[in-house]
């Protein structure tokens, strides 16, 4: 493994040219929300919005209809036929990249939506947050996973994926294994970030602040890496790109606003951390 | 053609005295959007604001109706009828200009008010989005278009209503036939966005940046169009100082954003595009 | 008559001390409001808020409390017991001024409410929008006015209160007839706005704009004026204050936005004006 | 007694290292709102997050779910099974600390919901506002107060709790009497705040503004008290830091707002006063 500090992190970013559209910079879905859960899909929405995606969908329960279109206009919301929750069939074509999981919670019918996302959605995929732990109660569907699909759990949704980890160098080969048998990214969120990729190889990510450490952030990350997926980057660029800024974005945000540092700060810093990278 | 740099851009501009009120400045109302789709209507009437309109109305489905007064206190919202779409008659007295389309879908009651719109609005009429899909499904209204009808559509919104084009020049030369034959100036958007008049001359625009290829892009442009035309430009002004602020403004807000520039963003930077090219 | 400038401004503002709390700052209500009109609302509270008051309630239909509540946290709301209009009897006891007009409709339940407190509320009284038109289709009630009350209409609705004016002269006699007639002081709105006062004097206020003349501008004078009389001004230094600070903060906003400005803009320069003025 | 100037505060502040996580600063919850007051429980909850929570939930009424997700993105909301007021029993175990009372009203369901809270809950409790007037109707509920809690009266409140004070000298003497009976901390705000510990030792606050004295202002305090408890301060640290930064939070921003500071601007000045301590 190696700390990645952002050497060469603008060369990892795709170029676009004058006449690209709309379309090149993708278009891109998040899936979640629940009642009383609806914020961290305002907040993986508008950071996919930052991280340059051309278009960018929020597919969620009626209850929050609403409240996405007053906050973020530049959301194409796609209601649920249900009011407190997403579920049911997935038909959403043409999508570049899914990123599913905040604020979903774990009722019946989420589930049922995840489950035949991860049968049939062969695009880039994003599992995160109660997408993991309903794929943590359902260990039959962990086949389903494989090389477009990646996972970012907190320590907590790490261990309910693959037991208990004894220490640090435990959840490391744990990590390891996990990507191997199952052909995934993994990115293991904390102080400093781990990736691993489908072919075990392992990278710590060296930016970010314990100022991060607060509600939303980890939202923020999926939406970030899911905007990138949808940009057309190959999966390690895209989540070298997303953990790396997002940890970046935090470190700007976190120097003016210390522990007063919220997720949404972290999502107007991301537009700094491209210049100061001089990502096109 | 030429291409539009801007030069002379300022003269285009109307002054305003001292004295002017409301009225001077105009009052157009914007007509569009649907459930889950009130996002677009946000950002035309916005923009709307900001280009310089002295009163702005929004015609929205019920369902937009709280969205758009929590967003944006100005706007004067008119409701529809209708929980999830327009419809119905037009009946609004007193219109400068009127923009019709963002966000609207395509459902029957909306192409009832469109069609009403194009044969007894007599003023300056913009046509962008779903309204020029509704146009496009129905080519026996295209003679309903003329001297006061203004149609901003992208590529593929352009196709379906003049058929596939070959190539560029194709895609002039079917603009150009389009206009003469229906009287009607048209936007092509796109990275050099070609501006049609009904005499068959053409314009490319020079400003624009390719990080304002992103969703609500399209709406803004609609909402400064209308604005001018209600504030009493005539077409070809209105077009052109529309079209050209739209592009720089793109191009002011992209400078520090890149590709995390979202709509919005271009919204808030009209006005610095009008201090720039001293625009009273 | 004669153009008030702003010369001494600074000493027609109430110092407060060290020790004051929210009650010398004063308790205001704003009432108005119905379906599609709430954003009129938003604005003169918010502008009752930025000019000092140290409460501000607002009273509004149903289907405001939400969009109040949603964009001003510091608001207290009062809902009315329909849902689309206010009405009903008065009953809200310890208010330091009240605001009425903005947005409100002229329903007959908005009319009963309005001729309920024209009879009953003895503190200081705005007139504005709704209120005003109310008032002239109800002239028996002109008598209800009094050295508490100020009215401030924009030229139609003055013209609607008072009979059409010949010209501007014929407009300074017929203010200063009604003004002596009903002990009231009135406000005509306009490129320069003509304050008349009770005794028949008359003011011209130079500060100001062009760029004010848009949709919410009268708004955010109600919540100025309202505010100050709230704050224990009296009436006469309460509406110099108002007008002049109003005008003065247009001028700070809009030397940067120019037609771009908003009526919202105006309410965030408040504070710069007193700034500027040394306004404690 | 004596006056805290902020000497020291530095120190009192808790340090946190660079592997710390969303646990380590703490899981705050906010319980209050009811309907046409839910602005309170925005600024409380606002205030938690910008104080330094790692997770803020707010339980509020049903009718404050939308609004407080729609402006807080951060936030998690916990709906009350009513729609227009809190109540019950309360249920939410692992929470670090706890504030109960901005905009609760005084309902019965409110009441019982404040009572089970006192009698069950044995973390961090700050009570104000409604939460305050309960108790002081429900005099037998005092002996449930002790050393986890902290009391946040204004002056009005405070007389409700121990009864009418003659003049400062009594009000002192009364705070006393009351901490040491009840083994509780209070804070009086006020222009120079009056903290009492248990012990009866007393310190005024000598940071602040008396432009602070305006609606929202205590929610704010209630909010920063609340989040520095869940962050795993002492209870005199928590409380001397909440209350110092928050008059030290509206001076930085009455410094250029004057009269016009709103709570909310208290509230984005929090992070600038941690800068200015150099407060990590």
């Amino acid at each position: 493994y190696f700390f990645f500090n952002g050497d060469g992190i603008t060369e990892r970013h795709r170029k676009f040219h004058r006449f690209s559209h709309k379309g090149d910079f993708g278009r891109v879905m998040l899936v979640g929300g629940s009642y009383g859960k609806i914020g961290a899909m305002l907040m993986a929405s508008a950071a996919a919005l930052r991280t340059g995606s051309g278009l960018v969908f929020a597919h969620v329960p009626k209850c929050g209809v609403g409240i996405l279109q007053t906050s973020i206009p530049e959301l194409m919301v796609s209601p649920s036929e249900f009011e407190e929750e997403v579920g049911g069939k997935f038909s959403f074509p043409g999508l570049d990249a899914l990123g599913v999981g905040p604020g979903m919670g774990k009722g019946q019918r989420a589930a049922a939506l995840l489950h035949d996302i991860l049968r049939n959605f062969e695009g880039p995929l994003v599992l995160d947050a109660d997408a993991l732990n309903l794929l943590s109660d359902n260990p039959d569907w962990y086949d389903l996973l494989g090389e477009n699909t990646v996972l970012t759990p907190h320590l907590k949704e790490f261990e309910r994926l693959v037991g208990p980890c004894a220490d640090h160098f435990d959840r490391m080969e744990k990590a390891r294994l996990f990507c191997r048998n199952y052909g995934c990214t993994l990115i293991l969120k904390g102080a400093n970030t781990l990736i691993t990729f489908p072919d075990g190889k392992q990278v710590f990510n060296a930016s970010g602040s314990k100022y991060m450490a607060s509600g939303g952030s980890g939202d923020v990350l999926t939406g970030m890496v899911t905007s990138f997926l949808g940009q057309g980057y190959e999966i390690k660029n895209a989540v070298l790109c997303g953990v790396f800024h997002h940890g970046h974005a935090g470190e700007l945000a976190s120097s003016e606003k210390r522990r007063g540092t919220v997720a949404t700060d972290i999502i107007e810093a991301i537009p700094k951390s491209f210049l100061h990278f001089d990502v096109g």
